[in-house]
């Protein structure tokens, strides 16, 4: 679980409350508002998690090392570049990558305006949970428990439906996302040493990259391929041999 | 759904967002603390629900037009003198009274100790939320929106378990083979030129990058910018700029 820049005391507890409710214990905080996070933390009753949380400057610090990130919000007003998973189908999803051996971190964003757009390029896929169309965003508290209950909800052996799994990601775990990065970083290296795109579009493939590389669920073994392509075809790029 | 004597106005307003946010709109409440009703009612961004929230002196009073009153709870300390439904399977029975013309109530106990044992005997059965034996006790607002996200996961249509599966891959058809193939074609020679492997690989590679892509289930427009990518990378690759 990450929340980014949480600024509400009151939801950062409720977050840990829920988490502790529903059996999780790893959070990740990205940037907090330094007061409002201390005031969280050393609250009455504050959940051990919350002494234990990891902070980090970036989102992309915390997915580091992440397999499946799944990012959170409220999609009336925009539209989603990425796979959208309503919450209740979301558990299989986990589940399955966490059988291959992916690690899987839901991402809340800050509580006025949520995730922005360059959150969730780093994200593989988007939950929608089902809420009203006049009312659809939800308090940061209640978003995390509900998600969480989902999650806890299907793992519970007696109330699953006996489906087949459906495996939409193949048999691998997914790479962890900071290597995707390592790639994703060559690949545009390279489109610039090869003069691709102008300088003012950089920003834009970027981010076109990062959203695309995470859709392709590309797993460890691919994701070495994948590098050592581009270390090659980079290096050749900048080492050109005379021309003939 | 009905709230007994709620304490903290922060909860009785989650509830109403709750609600909001779940489409339902009959909020009626038992006994509540003056000050603090009346504070959430004023509070800044107030559902119009709370406005038009009934209230009673007491819980009998409030479930006498009920025909199925859920109580809700932890049960750790206390042995349930009534039929106890995990949330996951309370929807059907939900729908199933609505179905015959009854009406169903959620009951809701202070914050503190929750439903009193004459509470519960107004009620026709106790739903129990999953939560974690260690911290088996949910914030107010957060039991309630689990709930409620509970009874609108089962009503949604698109979500119910047993459906189609839904498209793994997105909601973009993958792009045809013969352009895949066109772009296995250009990776290779890219790697070629750029001296990546020797001869003797080349028709594992073939075969090894033919199954990469279609794994990857790139759609069109994916397909064409890698296109595009590595057309000019092997353009540059082939027509090096003199070392410098």
């Amino acid at each position: 679980m990450v929340l980014v820049s949480p600024r509400n005391p009151l939801n950062i507890g409720a977050t840990a409350r829920a988490m502790a409710n529903f059996g999780f214990s790893r959070l990740a905080v990205v940037a907090p508002y330094e007061a409002h996070w201390r005031e969280a933390q050393s609250a009455v009753g504050a959940e051990d998690l919350l002494q234990h949380a990891t902070l980090f400057r970036t989102l992309q610090e915390a997915l580091a090392n992440s397999t499946l990130a799944i990012g959170t919000g409220t999609l009336t007003h925009r539209k989603a570049e990425q796979r959208v998973v309503p919450l209740p189908d979301l558990a299989p999803l986990v589940r399955d990558e966490i059988a291959r051996g992916g690690r899987v971190d839901l991402v809340f964003g800050p509580e006025k305006h949520g995730l922005t757009r360059d959150d969730l390029a780093l994200c593989h896929l988007l939950v929608e949970i089902p809420t009203d169309a006049r009312q659809p965003s939800m308090n940061l508290g209640q978003a995390v428990a509900v998600c969480l209950y989902e999650l806890v909800r299907a793992s519970a052996p007696a109330i699953e439906p006996n489906t087949a799994p459906t495996n939409p990601f193949g048999s691998k775990p997914n790479a962890p996302a900071a290597t995707v990065d390592r790639l994703a970083e060559l690949v545009e290296q390279s489109m610039q040493t090869a003069g691709y795109s102008p300088r003012t579009m950089q920003a834009a493939n970027r981010h076109d990259l990062r959203l695309l590389l995470r859709r392709l669920n590309l797993n460890a073994a691919d994701t070495r391929r994948a590098l050592g392509i581009f270390r090659r075809i980079l290096w050749r790029l900048q080492h050109p041999r005379a021309p003939q």
